[in-house]
């Protein structure tokens, strides 16, 4: 498999209340378009990642709105894998390309989060687990994820500190990123007067609640070779890997709270797929939806092993430039959390880390990446492996 | 193209106050996997096109829960194109088997509409238009289908008679079809004194609110061949063309109103890659959202002259085994229209007629149907075309 990623375009991520939806994808769409230096007319088809803008902003078909703001009648088709929408945009917009019905296809994620108050979101948030036996008798996806945390916590004598080094890294890695959302370092100190949101998750365990837009061009290779004759100062990367797996909607109906059977299913599958062995990945955008996701998910993918992941980020392993880079851009909690708009942004940041653009926080040599998009508590789990040229 | 249908099942359309989306969903697809004679861990990739889900029962991520149900982990994925998404999420499925990632490939259409009152289910339904410029200031989607109506009744003297026979008909058509939701004949008299819904379309012109799931087993060509050896007594039915086309979300932002550029669009290519001309085409499920929407799409889909359909539909011309059996099942006016699933549910009705196993409303000698179906005021439509064996 060998997909060319040819544009790319990322909004600021925040409290964007002067843009709307609308304004988010035009103004992400038309940066892609300027980006990869090609017409709206060329792409044959587009794919639109979105969670709640049919919840909380009364607004669905965002197909439909992807074609308007460009005046195109292509294929445009909407995905919604809850914070996973974006990765498995990505991964139906490469399925498209191999099935031959398109050669350059456009891939947007989109999140509209600040509209509403919290408690709306909070609402809106816990669709991607089950509404009738969660939700209803009164969890949030952070209670979930307290559950997990107390349970990998009681099993593999992780500590509060060790967990609060995944924020304390991801907010350091965001002050060099100029799109991120939340640009502060934090420190230790900072977790004994955390606001309590679920315990043990405290809000510096939590991604914030943002906007945000991002977009890419994906195009054959073959179209690639071409494109870059009359681009030469741009620099493709290819996408090597495209794995998706699943796993149940509710977290009750689980054997184990402590892994995440979909991500170790994709990964595995990822590299066979983009035939590398995982020491030879260079950077990692991962799923950090809470600072135990990022935990889980580095032992699912296989970085460490299981139970070792704690002392391992402790120990500043995950940190630029050392054992592994996980979330150069700062990750969910600190880049932010536009959740349809997630799993794209890290193929962005993967990107400009491949076309070794990715300034202050550039991994050094970096040639391969990795991005882990997981929706609900890992119902649905997304990988990508990306090469530069 | 040859895609092969294996299996094939659907839920009793209706007011079923008694079934959740959960329960909607398991019956469907354990349904379709039992009429395949195939076990679910032989299923690569599951698609699901729902539309009103996180509004209106607060559960999205749908593709999690439908590999909850099967106890599965393959890649599993949610569309949404109004109510386009079952069509969609058909076509999805299609490049799937194409791309080569997947062989068997389940997909799903539900939609759980009844549990709210009608002002809910209106406000859900607008979604599929531009919140900002249409809901936002009071429009909903029958009220902008009137003003198509209007606009089509001053340009093509179109007559209130001439446009009751569309639902005339269509529920004359779901009296024999054993899962429609309204089965109750109607006379034009009936007309004269119908709620007016949003002038001049009448309750009589709108389709009923549904709930529903329908789920179809694709498969590739080669494994279609073996599988048929040891399930001699089925029939399979092939899918020839999928095509997809896309229009502005807004109707104010349309040069036309009473043409859909997109069905034209998807019409025309669809023909050619099924190799076929529009006079082999025995028997058509369209997309009629409002009746008004029949006599467009009729045009459309080159059936009938620009302003010819009105009277065609009044001689009886799309009545059964007459020029064209339009809509056998009842269509959306009468089989019901629970959004998500109407899509799928026009393919199960052509694979039956296909399979001659079409009960009463059988078209004679049926060997090549076609499926339409609409999203938003024709924001998107997708074409398919079918062949008996």
């Amino acid at each position: 498999m060998k997909i060319a990623v040819i544009g790319s375009y990322c909004t600021k991520f925040g409290e964007l209340w002067n843009k709307s939806l609308y304004d988010l994808l035009a103004e992400s769409q038309i940066g892609s378009l300027k980006n990869a230096n090609i017409l709206s007319n060329q792409i044959d088809a587009i794919y639109t990642g979105n969670m709640c803008s049919g919840i909380l902003s009364g607004q669905l078909h965002l197909s439909s709105m992807a074609t308007e703001i460009l005046n195109v009648n292509c294929p445009s088709i909407s995905v919604e894998n809850a914070c996973a929408s974006g990765g498995v945009a990505l991964r139906q917009a490469i399925l498209a390309i191999e099935s031959g019905t398109a050669e350059i296809v456009m891939v947007n994620g989109v999140e509209k989060l600040t509209d509403l108050d919290s408690t709306d979101i909070t609402s809106a948030l816990i669709s991607a687990g089950n509404e009738e036996f969660e939700h209803f008798i009164g969890a949030t996806f952070p209670s979930l994820n307290a559950l997990i945390t107390r349970a990998y916590m009681h099993e593999y004598k992780l500590t509060r500190k060790q967990l609060a080094h995944v924020s304390i890294k991801n907010h350091k890695n965001a002050i060099n990123n100029p799109l991120a959302h939340l640009k502060k370092e934090i420190t230790i100190k900072d977790f004994s007067n955390a606001t309590i949101i679920a315990d043990p998750l405290t809000i510096l365990d939590c991604p914030p609640i943002s906007d945000g837009a991002v977009t890419l061009i994906l195009s054959s290779e073959k179209f690639a070779k071409n494109w870059i004759k009359k681009n030469t100062s741009k620099k493709i990367v290819y996408i090597t890997a495209s794995t998706q797996s699943s796993d149940t909607l509710t977290l009750s109906s689980r054997n184990m709270l402590t892994e995440f059977k979909a991500t170790q299913i994709a990964a595995q599958k990822a590299y066979d797929m983009a035939k590398i062995k995982l020491e030879q990945i260079d950077v990692v955008e991962l799923h950090d939806g809470f600072s135990i996701t990022e935990i889980i998910s580095l032992e699912d993918l296989g970085f460490f092993k299981k139970g070792t992941a704690g002392i391992a980020t402790e120990k500043g392993l995950t940190q630029l430039n050392k054992k592994i880079s996980v979330n150069p851009s700062g990750g969910l909690k600190a880049k932010g959390h536009p959740v349809g708009a997630t799993g794209i942004s890290q193929a962005y940041e993967i990107i400009k880390q491949l076309q070794h653009k990715a300034g202050q926080n550039q991994v050094k040599n970096a040639k391969i990446g990795l991005t882990h998009n997981l929706g609900g508590c890992a119902g649905t789990s997304v990988i990508h492996i990306f090469t530069g040229e």
